[in-house]
């Protein structure tokens, strides 16, 4: 592989994803990370973060897509959402599709990949300005524990895999603090990994989930190329509510245009296969 | 990347996927293609052809009950199945867990492919010396073109990507051929690549196969991590009945193990991304 590719190795899993570029356009390190933006032949504009594709524009919508719509169509009536983690605004701006949505707060630790994202995934943005959307730069683990209780409908932990910093979103004290600050009714969703590679963690996830009180979680599947494996899941956790069932006609008539989700989709990631069944049993 | 790599480069689409190896132990040139088999660190056996991965032994059991599960219970009674391709008689092994199935016949082009996998794969040859199997090392394409009508209730076409010899399994030729073989309640699936890489291709199968008469097609998206995108779809057209019903109750309660397959991932492979409903309809 010569220098017009940027590949992302996947060691513990022995396999490698790469994407031709012909371009890079930026490279900074900031206080909390390594930022890199590339401009690929095929897959649009690519961010890579310490070296791992965090997103890319060519198929960004299945991951924001699938971290919103879901959760927002299984709540029966969200108005405040929080993001934690999110600094690239693609999962805020499916958020703010919803018209029941009143405000939500967003809550990154890293400003530069926002500002970064403005400038060169500029379509993630097209909704940051909207008045319903606050935007916060700190840690939002810290932010979660000083919540106030029952004032959030949706939690959407928008994170990346726990490494570094990003582990203390997959703790029973962090599930505990998001149970804390839902509403009755609330939900939780948080993206989970490869079904294929890390089936451990997301059944790690699950059992500190229940750990922390809340009574169903369901595992949601997606495809998504750019990702190892290309198949990744957000794993949903429901304080009351049964979250295998979702508000299917607002779904299916809803008022805004989705490229992946539908409400067929919907049902269809509620479906997992029989290795993951058989493991969460 | 090194030596210890086997890349497959999707060059249309500006993105490679690797696996890691630790050792080339096969690799000879047939009068149809080249094949090498790796022993891989994280995938178990690698099969690849003309450079292009088959199959690996970690997830290929994605492919193979995907290929056979959904159509066989589509079919009301399924006894004479034909695939043509398959040589690694893992989808074989699938179609022979059906009870209802008296009779497969499978047409390959290459017998050395059947030969390296029972070397290489014996799993996925387990059921090949059963009764029912036929093996015939011909070009399944001319095969069809003389099948007695009406004598195939399900066929099954496990070929590569259309290039070469396999570019006349996606014509319209090849699915009126098809047509004809199959009794009234008949059904034809197909691998149709990467719905994210390849949607035009899928289109114009959907298109070819309705223009030989068929009068339902679905395309069911399932994951893939070997190959390209790690995203692929296999596509199902019907004579008569609505194969977008199924044997709802003899998958739940199915006498034989899958790792990917259940009644619910059956019904959630026939829901389409929305970005793939447009380009249908």
């Amino acid at each position: 592989m010569a220098d017009n590719w940027f590949t992302e190795v996947s060691i513990n899993n022995g396999s490698a994803f790469s994407l031709q570029v012909k371009a890079k356009l930026h490279e900074e390190q900031t206080p909390y990370q390594r930022i890199e933006i590339y401009d690929t032949t095929h897959f649009g504009k690519l961010m890579a973060i310490d070296g791992c594709i965090l997103l890319s524009s060519h198929d960004n919508f299945l991951y924001h897509e699938m971290m919103s719509h879901p959760v927002l169509f299984t709540h029966p009536n969200p108005k405040y959402v929080v993001i934690i983690g999110g600094g690239d605004c693609g999962t805020l701006r499916e958020v703010l599709k919803h018209s029941t949505v009143i405000k939500v707060t967003q809550i990154a630790i890293d400003e530069r990949i926002t500002r970064l994202a403005e400038q060169y995934f500029p379509e993630l943005h097209e909704a940051s300005r909207d008045p319903r959307a606050e935007l916060w730069f700190a840690d939002g683990i810290q932010w979660m524990s000083g919540a106030k209780p029952g004032s959030v409908d949706v939690i959407i932990v928008d994170s990346t895999y726990p490494v570094g910093s990003a582990e203390q979103a997959f703790t029973e004290q962090f599930y505990r603090d998001c149970y804390k600050a839902l509403s009755p009714e609330g939900l939780l969703i948080q993206r989970s990994e490869s079904p294929l590679y890390h089936l451990n963690l997301i059944k790690a996830m699950r059992d500190a989930m229940h750990a922390a009180e809340f009574s169903h979680t369901y595992t949601l599947p997606f495809p998504q190329p750019i990702y190892p494996s290309g198949w990744m899941s957000a794993t949903m956790a429901s304080k009351e509510i049964p979250a295998g069932d979702f508000r299917q006609q607002d779904a299916a008539y809803k008022a805004f245009e989705t490229r992946y989700y539908n409400a067929a989709i919907h049902k269809a990631a509620l479906a997992n296969p029989q290795f993951m069944n058989e493991i969460f049993k």
